[in-house]
């Protein structure tokens, strides 16, 4: 029976100001939220991320738009900015600060007498914390999180509802892990013995840098020995697959649903789009781009963009997926060529004249 | 120490009646359950659903089959009828009511006093509901569900253990949600900001029409801003991964670990088969269908099939790959065309006689 | 506020003994962990699975080797054994001994009073098992677990944090089930009936037999009637998705991120590398192997290596592949043909000397 927080409601001048933009039209004009092109009203700001977007923007009724050089005649005052991404970002910040939840433990939590929980911390309901675990200052763990033994969450961090940490994974400062995502989880490594497939124990761990992000219902393998490792700043989106031994280098971005084999070392600011896979052993340089559904087999050294499966860099694949377009045709021709040949063969065997 | 339930028993005449079928047989023959072809014996009733299973049908131990016209020489009397499938739906429904939970919260549900949920909801143990939220009539929440702040959970909706529903999520009325879907999770969106990946807030909702259904461990992300939205009637499978502000179509079909990007509308009556991807930002029109594992890179917006990564329309995409699985004949053709008219180019310039 | 463990610690010596292998140098030599080649010190010993891991063997501190015949030149006393992978694992075990959690159920596990529990199992907090459900001796469910209605939990199985098993699920001995997989849920079943996708009951279960593992988030649908069936022996990675009605064959081995379309059939020791698709109905033969993002459309008989999607015979996969490599050269070379062959025809249109 709670009533709604009163909206806020901000001037444009002070959005200007906030946001760092350039103010194009009436100041005074206010608006109470952020709203996409096609359903904002005359009491919401929009925004303009770049010119695909400059028609939705002109048909738009928002009362103010967001936008970078180049957007013009729009319907309505304008924060001009180098970088509308950034300030959508501040702007959603304002209207949408974030309410963190109270600290404190949950009394329907089940904290093992042998966990260390920062006072400043959060723990939902039925949270499930055990023997050794370490939750740090200000860290919030939803309801229903299962924080294995010997495991610690950093700073700061949050685990949304049903968030699995297995024993002694651990978790850097200001990581986010969503729902459903599970770290820690044995690797998939067995041995062939008389026919049977004998588990390689899997006794390593998994090491969760600072500023990483973890989608929902990703899953990261604990190493066999040893810790599979996610490197500072990266960012996972839902649904990937991150097998034992890994490490994913520095600031990179795997998008949904990718799958890095047992072994594979990414790169620094390496980007791999939705559904590529990565075979076991291989090694991405910095600042290798895989295209969507691309399989990797092998290494990729060089930065740069790789399509297909197998992946090759990306003009030698599209070459051959435009020759691809052309095969249907290409049978034809050759047997045109054949024919025609034949022809040719036959009448310069005949005696001459 | 509970005991199992009798068992159902029906004549085929009754049964016949229940599902509209015409009855080809001994109309007091009883049967007890449903079971597959290959495993029914005299006292169950089998199914045949198309001429495929004609051969299975007719080495069946059933008692009595549910068949349509055209499936002849089967051993034993026949419920026959123009649609099988709805046959047979009817036939389990009939052996297998549904039994609804008691109504009621468990002891050990944890509820939040500003949650409204109506008395004749379920509520499961461990349960963890939220500030704000709202349970409808009728709903049920399996054991370990979390329904985050101010979040709906429509009328007669299932939502099965382990579901995460996140904040202002809204459910409509019949959905069935199963184990380990998570819905509202945070889109996957960032801005370069000096080299950093500044995290975009997240900050709309997820709206899912009525009569949907969604599979286990499936994640739909919250829009940026506005509404991720599936529309009423539309069936998604296992591990599918629907980006933030994506827009689903009425009765559409995803089947599992389908991955549809940020911002794609999806028409109505979309079917794209197993582990399909589309990219961001594209238009699939009502009645596309994608088959299993194409890429979809950009709009597709004539109803049809289309296969391969790229898509293509299905008769193109099928030339393609026959003429794949000729390209190394295709290559050794060329050899030998390049050999026979090297002989008679240097033949023709030979000097004639 | 607990102390680790002591250390435990070996002499060489015993080690070759307790992994029967053949110590070459210092039998007194003690190590106190295992550790993988670029981290083990003098303190550890590491291990060399194969001759790809040569030359980091050479560069490693480690205090001892595990090794096969043929790697030389290592920096330290050397076990040597025909089967590496198998010393691994004798190593792993005996520096990592298993560590069951004391029986008895957690107090605040949620048990239905119809639900029977060995009292040598053990249950986890949040834990919430139904009515007639049966948990056999020496299982462990972990905290959070759901055991649904009338579910069979095998002997000295293992279920981790947040699996679901659905009602009437079966789970053989010694199986292992990962954090987030589901095994139950709804198979994926609509009839048409005037334009709506009418939900065929699924009322069948799903049989997992002995020494089984899942992985993580891994989900397996019950059957529409009958069971889903997992063979003994058979190992399965992370978010894997299995159909209604499938039967996978023993000891088979599917890797992340397969999918396995309903009434598949999988025969003995089928290996499905990262990311595979089979349809519907599809039947693949004993010891089939399908390389890593194959699609399967199709039925395939015989034992050995499929690749691509289409999946075909690896040596005519490969063919085509490599000849692909080449399809924009041999647009060319056919360009060319032309282009020679239309002056030869040219040529021998003209009047003759």
């Amino acid at each position: 029976m709670t009533s709604a927080a009163p909206r806020p409601s901000f001037t444009l001048r002070s959005l200007a100001a906030i946001v760092g933009a350039h103010l194009e039209g009436d100041g005074d004009r206010v608006v109470t939220a952020v709203a996409p092109l096609d359903t904002a009203g005359p009491a919401e700001i929009s925004f303009v991320l770049g010119a695909r977007y400059q028609a939705a923007a002109c048909a738009s009724r928002a009362g103010a738009f967001v936008a970078p050089e180049g957007i013009t005649g729009l319907p309505g005052p304008v924060l001009r900015t180098a970088s509308p991404q950034l300030a959508l970002i501040r702007l959603l910040e304002v209207f949408h600060p974030a309410e963190p939840p109270a600290p404190g433990v949950h009394p329907a939590a089940v904290i093992d007498p042998g966990a260390s929980i920062d006072p400043s911390a959060s723990v939902g309901a039925c949270a499930v914390i055990e023997r050794g675990a370490v939750v740090r200052r200000g860290a919030t763990l939803f309801p229903l999180v299962y924080v294995g033994a010997d495991a610690e969450v950093g700073e700061d961090a949050t685990l949304y509802p049903h968030v699995v940490l297995r024993e002694r994974v651990r978790v850097g400062r200001r990581v986010v892990i969503h729902s459903g995502a599970v770290l820690g989880a044995d690797g998939f490594g067995y041995a062939q013995d008389a026919g049977e497939h004998r588990k390689v124990p899997q006794v390593g761990g998994v090491l969760v840098e600072d500023d990483v992000e973890i989608g929902a219902n990703t899953t990261i393998d604990r190493a066999t020995v040893g810790d599979t490792v996610i490197r500072r700043g990266t960012k996972i989106d839902n649904l990937v697959q991150i097998g034992h031994n890994v490490e994913v280098g520095e600031r990179s971005i795997l998008v949904a649903q990718v799958g890095i084999s047992g072994s594979v070392r990414l790169g620094r600011g390496v980007i791999l789009a939705g559904q590529v896979g990565v075979a076991d052993h291989v090694t991405l340089g910095d600042g290798v781009v895989g295209g969507a559904q691309a399989g990797v087999p092998s290494d990729l050294e060089t930065a740069g963009v790789y399509l297909g499966s197998p992946a090759r860099p990306v003009m030698e694949a599209k070459r051959i997926m435009a020759a691809e377009t052309r095969l249907p045709e290409l049978l034809r021709r050759v047997r045109a060529l054949e024919k025609r040949l034949e022809d040719v063969e036959r009448q310069s065997e005949e005696p001459r004249g």
